[in-house]
């Protein structure tokens, strides 16, 4: 996605070789006419699957998933994320560990939401080891639920996340391929050369 | 609001005298339309005011937040929200305790986005004692900048927050005002009975 992979260039800094920091337009301070299109195209880009609702962590997915949700017409879910969790029969869990953070946090759905009818789609902000993604597809499938596919706005492709959703069957469509972080700039994939205007 | 009025009207769930459950719609399964309809509501009632960034705080004020954002044509920063934090000076903090969690988060929004030609709209689902909202205007006033009002989509008009942030002098407009949960039903104020359709 043209777009957003200018934006990354332009505005994207690059703090390490593992570490990219967009909190000017993504994660932080957000903005809202990139979101929409962002919105626009993963609703494209998933149009032929029958969706029923979207799914994303809190926080920074919020805003692309709203968007999403909003050209789709489904709902959207935001799983929410916790250091330890009191035991309860009414809601999902998933343990969910982040590598940047080195912490383990419990990620919860409300059972009144999601069940064997839906067909979901997972929207998140950032891909890198995948484990947010496998964490809110396990709970889909908690529900007897599917998964329709995986929307990420900006994947990490030198991490193994991207590889592992693929191996494991998932439908991934991510907006801007980062291949590396060498020498403070960003490398993109390949596959970016054919972008969506 | 009449649209939010209705729908807290028949999908809220009184669990207490104190505590409306609206997490079917609001703040975990939301409702991308009536998201879209309540950043129109706020755009509108603040249009007078040049706004030049929205502000809220993680995470169910960014999906109302970023429609308003979308609306009004300006950026929008969620405010973090951490347990203890270490020291920097490229973030403003604010500690704002929760009375539903009886904890003390500090919040903080970074330097860079914000600054003493901004003008702020403050963007919350939920306003009850208004620790969050008082919160997020010291952030704005460490910065320099000044608010431009508080927009919220259910005020508890029955705890003290709406009439301590009128009394500091903010502008608070609150889409829908629910006057007490008494007998596990919700009463709407009476400034609600003239309803925007």
């Amino acid at each position: 996605m043209k777009l957003l992979r200018d934006k990354v260039q332009q505005d994207g800094i690059v703090l390490s070789n593992q570490v990219l920091k967009v909190d000017s337009f993504l994660n932080h301070q957000m903005d809202p006419v990139l979101m929409q299109e962002i919105g626009k195209e993963f609703a494209s880009r998933f149009a032929a699957e029958n969706i029923t609702k979207v799914l994303t962590i809190e926080s920074s997915g919020i805003a692309p998933a709203i968007m999403t949700a909003l050209e789709i017409k489904v709902p959207l879910i935001f799983a929410r994320k916790q250091k330890s969790l009191t035991l309860r029969d009414d809601i999902f869990t998933e343990k969910v560990y982040s590598f940047t953070k080195q912490e383990t946090n419990e990620i919860t759905v409300s059972k009144k939401f999601m069940d064997a009818s839906d067909h979901v789609l997972i929207i998140d902000d950032f891909l890198a080891n995948g484990e947010a993604a496998f964490g809110l597809a396990r709970v889909v499938e908690q529900a007897g639920a599917s998964v329709a596919g995986i929307g990420i706005a900006i994947e990490k492709a030198f991490q193994p996340g991207g590889a592992k959703l693929k191996e494991a069957g998932y439908r991934l469509e991510s907006l801007v391929r980062i291949a590396g972080l060498e020498d403070g700039e960003v490398q993109f994939a390949e596959a970016d050369e054919v972008v969506t205007p």
